[in-house]
């Protein structure tokens, strides 16, 4: 298990394969996206995307999907995310695009109101199976330091 | 159909209905985000969550549907988004909470490389029942301008 003293500013990672469904796409639109470019190839024709694209959401989902499997391979004692900042959107994401994700550790700080607490900021950016950078972001996440007990074992 | 010219920087609105089931909230986890604190009480009773929580992207989904649904009320020329900025889950979203959303308009600009096309920015934040925000965002949006041969019906 990875504590917050076991993460080194600076560290990246590159991992996560998901293949888009055009299936998945509708479904995921339909219930939370429902814009007609998310919908239909005719609609998204009168749009930039040019044809039927994921959900913005979606491709977050996506992402978040391939980050958690990486966190069953390689776990770290993470406590969720406060937010995100600077989600951009830079290409649109299409059925039969195959993702896959980059993060790099920005910075990490220890929490001063809750002692035994961290908090990191790592730069997530998704690529699609041409390498062009689908979508970028900023999460600020939180993570336990090493238990005291655990200190010995420690770096 | 509202186009750019018909929308004024501090224009607010509140709109939205979304009763969050644990089966749902259960459903989206297992898919996008199946970290233990989404899919059970016993392993969110050790987290700050102490009961299952929606995930964050799931919260976000959420807000994005009431917004769309919005938007069929109230037809904007919407383009979709470019992205979000200071994205903040300030609660947990629980089983059983019932979500609502108020937006208020930011500020607004034409595009000077692509003209016919404005962004708008937008403060998005998404309360449950108890009337205490639980999601907070800053929308930047791209909206078209209003035809040239439409100009004459003003707004």
């Amino acid at each position: 298990m990875l504590y917050f003293e076991d993460i080194e500013v600076g560290e990246a990672d590159a991992f996560g394969r998901y293949e888009v469904t055009r299936e998945e796409v509708i479904e995921f639109a339909r219930r939370y996206d429902p814009q007609p470019f998310h919908l239909s190839d005719e609609a998204a024709a009168q749009t930039h995307f040019g044809r039927i694209a994921a959900s913005g959401w979606h491709s977050c989902s996506m992402t978040m999907a391939m980050i958690v499997a990486r966190g069953k391979e390689r776990p770290q004692a993470a406590l969720g995310a406060a937010g995100i900042d600077e989600l951009r959107w830079l290409k649109p994401v299409y059925p039969g695009d195959v993702l896959r994700v980059d993060t790099q550790v920005l910075d990490k700080r220890a929490s001063v109101r809750r002692p035994g607490i961290g908090s990191l900021r790592t730069q997530v950016t998704t690529y699609n199976q041409k390498g062009e950078p689908v979508l970028r972001m900023i999460a600020a996440t939180l993570i336990r330091c090493r238990p005291a007990a655990d200190h010995t074992e420690g770096q």
